[in-house]
């Protein structure tokens, strides 16, 4: 606390990412990255960067990421803004869209950065409830409001909606914008990009940072209507001209370039999750039905964050959230087939688990 | 425009870079980029970086670069704080400090970001005049206020302010936060960094981008009380948990490690700064006294916007103000001994001026 801060400072309770440890030899399952590494070319456009050109700035519009974003993605290159990472994304969107006279709608339970974005820019916003399987309901957003915000697939949970309810909501809700959080689509979900040229109003978010194996460097990215990227640009260019710099550009260029290879660990991270889930709901986990890199899982017989503690003193970090409605559950990130045997197997071994399972 | 915008955006006017040219071959002297390449270090870190480490993100808190600075400074990490170029830093310090009940005091004339993010962040100024030698006369910010901010040395004049100047206004000024932005500062004028243990109330913001040749890299930092860092802190966490990527923090320590090669380029630039002032002088113009890595100069007879075309004509970019105080003037980056030999030779052909001086 200080004297000079701006007041509304005071009261602000920060997003908490997870855990980097400085130490080695853990199996790092807590923050949802790739267990693969980018793409080859990457590594050789890093390696042959002539380091001379970083006296200079970078392109303050990226205009070669946007370029290789509309090849990828179909788009115009005015359908697209890029930023240090789809936090900042989001951030700046929320400054751009999202402070409006009514509330901001969103689920109760998503990505927890939202209502920390909403405190920020002193944005009011409304929390509407998952339904009993955990699911996004989007009949309930049909409601007055200033704006709304889901990720798709939803977090932590990893449910992903239907592109018919997306179609449903856009079609209903006319008058604000709909911002689709797409940070783990490309696990196998179906992105919202397919409407972005049919409704004004539906802002896309996606990174770099999972399915690109990039999250190191930062990048992320929206689709939307002309009219919305140029409202996040003013944004930006009211904020910081520059937000990626050269190496993050150059990367990004490089791992998009390569379709076969991000294609490939996709599908690899979906064949491991999927017979990952198989293995924890043999050892009794709830094991919610996942469209993303990572797992939400409860035991009934044992709460999350005794899970969690046990996973760590076995050098396996994992996520636990402790908001009342998910705290029995773990948010598992997808690792190697390697790590999510080792995971499995250190499960198997727990007391409780291991007495049950030789009954 | 668009009716999904937040209502305070349509009124933005954005900050205008100085122009990144697409094609090759011209001279670059307009957006004060250092014309030497960054520490002979930061290649080797950089073609040794691991790539394979990119799916991971980085630590949020830059805790190798915050070291390397607290022992560069012979100040505690906790003193310092990090983020994505010094806008980046300064957008963050506005809202962390700057949204209070009485305005923010600035120079009339300073680094035209300042009210950009006033507009942004809804925070109240008031522009205090130059004097008539288009210096900074702290006496004039005596009054009651929300915050100070000024650049030293001022941007574009590139005058740089004594210590003793900021100490007494710091003595005077004890409820309100004091900002000074040092991007020029290893240019040749004293560091603010000397107060920061006596003043709880001063910011000193610099960068990265000029004097350490990474400006490709968007690195800035600020010193200041532990109290204020934590305020920068939560504002940043509530906005963007790694606004530094792995190779941002991997360059800026290599760059940092190397003080022999920063004081030497240093150095460098500012011998090619006083020869180029005195061949200006000697073609007739006006040159402020610059403690930077640029000159602010006009011509008594030709008007800054004419000369800017002209050099433009012949490859060579500056930066030229439309704001009337400075219409007269240009902004030119001190570049190579040889680029400032062009720029001169140049203007010598100026019909204007080569009639005159051979006169």
């Amino acid at each position: 606390m200080s004297k000079f801060w701006s007041p509304a400072i005071h009261s602000l309770v920060p997003y908490t990412p997870g855990e980097q440890p400085k130490v080695a030899g853990l199996i790092k399952l807590n923050t949802n990255e790739n267990p693969y590494p980018p793409a080859p070319g990457v590594s050789a456009a890093l390696h042959s960067f002539p380091s001379e050109r970083l006296r200079l700035y970078p392109d303050p519009d990226a205009g070669r990421l946007k370029q290789a974003l509309a090849e990828d993605s179909g788009l115009e290159t005015r359908q697209i803004f890029v930023g240090n990472g789809s936090d900042e994304v989001l951030a700046l969107a929320f400054m751009a869209f999202f402070r409006q006279n009514a509330p901001l709608l969103m689920p109760e339970t998503t990505y927890s950065f939202y209502d920390v974005y909403c405190d920020l820019f002193d944005i009011d916003y409304r929390k509407i409830p998952l339904d009993q399987q955990f699911r996004i309901d989007l009949a309930h957003y049909r409601t007055p409001n200033g704006g709304i915000i889901f990720a798709n697939p939803n977090a932590p949970t990893g449910i992903a909606l239907g592109l018919d309810a997306i179609r449903s909501l856009l079609e209903a809700n006319t008058e604000t914008l709909v911002l689709v959080d797409e940070a783990y689509v490309d696990f196998g979900a179906e992105s919202a990009l397919a409407l972005v040229n049919e409704f004004p109003n539906l802002l896309v978010v996606q990174t770099f940072s999972k399915s690109r194996s990039l999250a190191g460097m930062r990048i992320g990215f929206a689709f939307g209507h002309p009219a919305l990227i140029e409202g996040l640009e003013r944004v930006k260019n009211s904020f910081n001209s520059y937000p990626l710099d050269m190496l993050a550009i150059e990367t990004a260029c490089a791992a998009l370039a390569d379709r076969d290879y991000f294609v490939a660990t996709c599908q690899r991270i979906v064949d491991t999750r999927e017979s990952a889930a198989e293995r924890l709901t043999a050892l009794g986990f709830n094991v919610l039905p996942s469209s993303t890199n990572f797992l939400f899982a409860r035991h009934p017989d044992i709460p999350g964050a005794e899970l969690m503690s046990y996973l760590r003193s076995h050098n396996i970090l994992v996520r636990h959230f402790s908001k009342e409605q998910i705290a029995d559950y773990l948010r598992i990130t997808v690792g190697t087939d390697d790590e999510m045997d080792a995971l499995v197997t250190t499960l198997a071994r727990h007391p409780e688990l291991s007495s049950k399972l030789s009954a």
